[in-house]
């Protein structure tokens, strides 16, 4: 194993211990960037152009690349052991597997990423490996990230803050009748702006706040409905994730009330995200405190772990019976619908310590419903 | 089947004959939108919520989404037979493989993408419909979507010549001195202000030429250095993706030449993109023009088959013996090294007609090196 302050060694290591494998092989841009510290544009946007880590329980890591992100990898990873396959003219599975025996890893548990890695490339693997064993270790990889390292933690409270000041920026300077695409344009810029490589976001108003991952439309922000905008933005390669809710123009009672308590429920879920505390408890409490208001959930999960990926492990659903513990960060997320249809939501980014949780996300005061004039 | 004028049907319906297959199973993003006109930002940001869309070779089509997912699925798709599953409650293989009993498949050849979907999903899948036989059905995929229809061709169109306005706008504005990412925001920007809803992008200037996707850093223009810019979007569901080269405040000889003989190089090579000839042809043309002109080759391919992927087939390399046919969209791009290292750059997207091949990125006029001022 190499080190790096972001990297939970240890955790990678019991993890390790505890599925039995001799090696893990980081394939997906999530795994391969948290153990070599690089982040390859071709993994977001051609994937089938394979980069692999190679991490044994014992002795040094290595990495797998295609010749032409070489340079990228040699610049950015702390790895030393750098490998390159020739795209077109050969597998990488048979560069990868040259290089486990080459390890003396031919016979050894092999863990890989059964979640991410496709079908025909297991089955190449397996061929060319076959005395090895092949064993998903999804987990292995999941459980070590779960807990951030202090570096992690300054990165995403960094990026959420970012981000959370590109939204109220954006809330000031948006206006009734622009269009949720303009809006949508002004609030990306100022996430890559913030430092940001890339973004996803989801903004609408109305009727389209319905909608579970609207893309901004042409529909013009319209006096008297709901605004709801969930961005997110790629920073030093870790995720931001921030829901926040306005009106147009004026609130009217009921629009006051249902942000209120919905902001009440949040700030509840999120004072009782205390170590111990399983994901399914926080997920029982969302439904109870949205039953004591008469409110219906909308959702199979109140919120999830965060990091690298959008979705880590623990998700807060009725099923997940992980406990929390110090280091995990969460977003914390219920959303309700109005009568009128319209959804609210409210996200925020905590991380769990030993006592109460800490928001990351705290740039703007999101008491009252927001409204844009 | 069902009918959408994007869609390559009678491709489909014939590579599902070639490969014996009774029903095929999209799941990734780009065959899940080819064949349900779906854009759906969780197969983008959170790829574990599968979505799927089921085409028999005879009868109707269908798709199995995740319960959230439905209301989008419902507005966009012609797909009216649409079912849910419930996220984190079952997987989403098992209400797959319940559909397909329910419509009489737990017998037959089931096309599958095995260059996609992961290996556990498959394993799943197996067991629950021990019947069937799965059978890797990317190919039908990738040759049906090889050859675009006309309602494709104008998306893509419309698509490369926004991007490009975009780049000559920022070629325009941008100013020696200026940084990496100020730029490739600004761009960025104009990309998104076109229409599209994301982007990725690569800016670089002189020494960070040489990396092959860099990320756009600090570093400022300098005078006398190359530039380099690879950007693309989405736009309805395809991608946009086009490559310039500047030189920053002046340009010397060596610059003017190099940049002038890469251009004859690609326009040699677009030329000859006409039916028949085949994806290995090109690249050989490539590789001896080079040599010509003492030129070293960068790369492996000298383009690539484009549309809703970023890399769809023929892609242009030693080893691709498929031969060009109306209808394909190729984006053509060799690059050089100068003697300082810099990476001069340029990518046009071409279709290829019964007759010349028409480009399809002609707003800028290449022709000479563009000077950063």
């Amino acid at each position: 194993m190499g080190n790096d302050s972001r990297i939970n060694m240890d955790g990678l290591q019991r993890g390790m211990d505890a599925a039995g494998v001799d090696v893990l092989v980081a394939v997906s841009l999530q795994n391969f960037f948290y153990i070599t510290d690089t982040l390859l544009l071709s993994q977001m946007i051609m994937p089938e152009r394979l980069c692999m880590a190679v991490v044994p329980r014992e002795g040094k890591s290595g990495a797998i690349v295609c010749y032409c992100e070489e340079r990228q990898t040699v610049d950015d990873s702390w790895i030393t052991d750098i490998r390159t396959y020739l795209e077109f003219h050969e597998s990488p599975m048979r560069a990868l597997a040259e290089y486990l025996k080459e390890r003396g890893f031919h016979t050894a548990r092999i863990g890989i990423e059964k979640r991410f890695l496709a079908t025909i490339y297991v089955e190449q693997l397996a061929a060319l490996l076959p005395e090895a064993t092949l064993v998903g270790a999804d987990g292995v990889f999941d459980e070590a990230r779960a807990i951030k390292t202090p570096a992690e933690i300054k990165i995403l409270a960094e990026a959420g803050r970012r981000t959370e000041e590109a939204i109220q920026a954006t809330f000031q300077s948006a206006r009734p009748g622009h269009s949720e695409k303009r809006m949508a344009d002004d609030l990306s810029t100022r996430v890559l702006n913030a430092g940001a490589i890339s973004f996803w976001i989801t903004l609408s108003v109305g009727d389209n706040t319905a909608i579970n991952h609207p893309f901004p439309s042409t529909k013009p922000l319209a006096t008297g409905e709901i605004l709801r905008v969930d961005v997110g933005g790629l920073f030093q390669g870790y995720q931001s994730d921030v829901a926040r809710t306005a009106v147009v123009g004026s609130v009217n009672r009921e629009q006051r009330s249902t942000y209120t308590r919905l902001r009440e429920v949040q700030r509840e879920l999120i004072a009782a995200a205390r170590p111990g505390v399983r994901a399914c408890d926080l997920y029982a409490m969302y439904q109870q405190a949205f039953e004591q208001r008469g409110f219906s959930t909308t959702s199979q999960a109140v919120g999830h772990s965060f990091g690298i990926g959008m979705h880590e492990i623990p998700v807060l659903h009725a099923c997940e019976m992980t406990e929390l513990k110090p280091g995990m960060v969460l977003n914390i997320e219920p959303a309700v619908k109005d009568s009128q249809g319209y959804l609210y939501h409210i996200e925020d980014l905590i991380v769990v310590t030993c006592d109460e949780p800490e928001i990351l996300t705290n740039v703007m005061d999101t008491k009252d419903l927001f409204v844009i004039h």
